[in-house]
């Protein structure tokens, strides 16, 4: 056969695409812990489970559902629909440089308008707080990714946004607010004058650099004190990981009805989790029936914040300020600041409970990789298959080598399946450094997550 | 039926991928003038037709083939694999928010790891280069969208690549630098002391701010001084409009098999010309032969440099140094400096001689619009159908969206095809300064045009 015969491209007719997001909850052996109010420290209600008025009531319901399906609403799947699906690709110029029998897939999130996965749960939450009546939504962005997928969604729904930006990266990334500006959203450096959190801690340091606790709270306190708006999240909790399955449910079909094969190995990298539950929830559910019992899921993470494989499992605060609900999960603790690695969107102290359920549950494991590895793989990438990923994904392709590697040393033809979360497009200037050798790795803060985790919260048993 | 049932992207199987690009020399009614020997200035035998040695022979072969269809390499049709087919989408949103009765589509190449359509053509050129033994390849590069592309293609055949990029353009848009050294070039600003034409010109003026074609002088030169090298152009020419054909190749049978449907008018950006001729060479040859009478071709260029609607048709050379050949096109002098809009890849004095026959021939209309103008309607086709564009590509939404408008005031649901050529990811500070109020347009520079046109080539009859 030519290699021109040999396909590497497999895409659903939009026909075809998923109706509803595969809610994970009722097949889970052991239920998930519930949510802890900050405030109270009891369990919220499991039919109102974040506190209010934070989410719309429709995200509420979703976050601890019982229904296994739940409807895409018409106009999302319409929107959905402008980018995807997207498509499969088989890596076989990767492979043959590896020179591995290994076959490599990669489901590329980077060809939605705003450049990752993140539309996917963004599209869904502007959705719901329109049709709820409001006006308006508040959110943090770190590195910008999340930021600049609900300024997108905000522009298709005719909602206003406004985006507290981390002021290092707000500096660091000009193109990110540009981008976030052009669909329409107000992006300010966090923290902020617009808030009483931003006024008191610019009054304390006026060139205050920021960090991801802080723009939450910042968010949050924008939502509490505008009836018209809402809050918005872009990772970590249940129903953000419920929108992603779309990904999963694309990739289930396409990779059996195209390429007919299922994976053995699946990999991807995990910040707050969401696109990679999103990758293997509809997989996962296989191996907790016992029908696909070898079936290895790979959750990546820095190694300079590694929460499953060096945090503790326990209670405690998704942000800083705690402000957000307390939740069981994997964590380095809530006041641990991450080293400055440029996978901006792996720096977090926790992780989504879903997926740290599963871990516990033995269902999937996780590996640390250290940043100068990410970025060798993911310009061996970018040389192979043309793409330059963003440096979180780096970290899955990182791993998605050493297992192909693995397979060329035992000959075994093992399919691998990534999860390509998206494009570096503006990620650029970690390359230029890295290209120079002005990167380095960071050990294992083991001093720092000590301290981190002698704050956490006391929850009292029940 | 509920809107997500509508269909708004259709994507051809990769094995109904053309397996040969479309040559229009043979459909042309007249036949297109020869291309003249900038030094003898007499014509170039037409199975010769670029002077060497700066092309490689397969390519010199293609540029006055009489072959109808020329068959794509194999390796070529395995790398457009890795991102090809490109969709095509129904601009459903956008038409909603116009309110017209036309219909919509956009074929959309800004999904290629390059971000635009130029790959189609610098993998083809990396190909033949490789396959005829040569070790790098020389260009030049303005705003870098072609620098990027051929960058990316050299990497994949293992090439080394020079890219002399205009030092303004250097200096302005650091991230297009990044993006080639990651996929392995080399990047210089051109003027560069890399050569004798630019070491003479740094002498004269140390900071000398470069231009398109000092840079062409450069990479003309390289290839000219290593028998090792050859020489890459990014568009005008015969052998690249012939690569760009997949594009209209593909959206003809997506647009008749699966959306049912045939364009009344196509619409595009033309800097060049290759991006808009490939999408069109195959469907204008309906109009040659008689079967679509009614269809509208209209290339759009910018008021600043308007080298059809306001350009003579003469002898002129296809650069400022007078290296390259002579052509037969319409052209505003190759002395013509156009002014600083930002849609740079539309900064050229001249056009594609295939073009510029075609609209001598009364097949194909030209349209100038005004910069403000254009990214008034690149910022509605963000905050619509969430794509930010390149501001090249924002000129054809402009003229889109206006004939949308008109089918509105008429009734008629006219069918519009939209050539996409790409995104805008690298350009966002045109949209910053434009959000700002910062940019300005431009009156067409009558004076400047009369004072270049009094300095073309003479050409004896022959």
């Amino acid at each position: 056969m030519n290699i021109s015969e040999e396909k590497t491209m497999f895409i659903l007719d939009q026909k075809d695409m998923p109706t509803h997001w595969y809610n994970i909850l009722p097949d889970l052996p052991e239920p998930l812990p519930p949510l802890v109010h900050p405030v109270t420290k009891q369990p919220c209600p499991l039919d109102m489970p974040l506190p209010p008025p934070l989410f719309p009531d429709a995200i509420n319901k979703q976050e601890f559902s019982r229904e296994r399906w739940i409807e895409i609403p018409d106009e999302v799947q319409s929107i959905y629909k402008t980018w995807r699906p997207t498509a499969l690709h088989r890596a076989r110029r990767l492979e043959k440089a590896l020179d591995t029998p290994a076959k490599i897939f990669f489901k590329y999130e980077g060809t939605s308008q705003a450049g990752s996965h993140k539309p996917n749960t963004a599209v869904a939450q502007a959705y719901y707080a329109k049709k709820e009546g409001f006006k308006r939504l508040a959110t943090e962005t770190g590195a910008g990714q999340w930021g600049s997928a609900l300024s997108m969604a905000g522009a298709l729904f005719g909602l206003e946004v406004k985006v507290y930006m981390v002021r290092v990266s707000y500096n660091q990334k000009p193109y990110r607010r540009i981008l976030m500006e052009t669909w329409g959203a107000k992006c300010v450096p966090s923290p902020s004058p617009d808030t009483e959190i931003g006024k008191k801690l610019l009054a304390e340091l006026p060139n205050h650099p920021g960090s991801l606790g802080i723009a939450i709270s910042e968010a949050c306190e924008d939502a509490f004190a505008h009836d018209d708006t809402k809050y918005s999240i872009g990772s970590v909790v249940n129903h953000v990981l419920l929108h992603q399955t779309v990904i999963g449910l694309e990739t289930k079909k396409v990779i059996t009805e195209q390429a007919d094969t299922y994976p053995d190995i699946i990999v991807g990298c995990v910040g707050g989790g969401s696109n990679f539950a999103g990758m293997y929830l509809p997989f996962v559910v296989d191996k907790i029936k016992g029908t696909k019992k070898d079936l290895r899921i790979i959750n990546v993470e820095p190694t300079s914040c590694p929460t499953i494989t060096k945090g503790i499992y326990a209670w405690d605060y998704g942000d800083v300020a705690g402000l957000a609900p307390i939740v069981m999960m994997y964590t380095l603790g809530h006041t641990f600041i991450p080293s400055s690695i440029h996978a901006g969107g792996l720096r977090y102290h926790g992780m989504a409970p879903i997926i740290c359920h599963l871990h516990r549950l033995g269902f999937v494991e996780a590996m640390a990789v250290p940043q100068l590895a990410t970025f060798a793989a993911g310009v061996q990438f970018a040389r192979t298959e043309g793409i330059i990923s963003a440096p979180e994904t780096n970290h899955a392709i990182r791993v998605t080598i050493d297992e192909a590697l693995k397979c060329k040393e035992t000959g075994k033809a093992k399919t691998i399946l990534l999860a390509h979360s998206g494009h570096g497009h503006f990620d650029l200037a970690s390359y230029d450094a890295y290209l120079a050798n002005k990167l380095e790795d960071y050990d294992y803060p083991a001093e720092k997550v000590k301290e981190a985790l002698a704050h956490l919260p006391e929850v009292p048993k029940f």
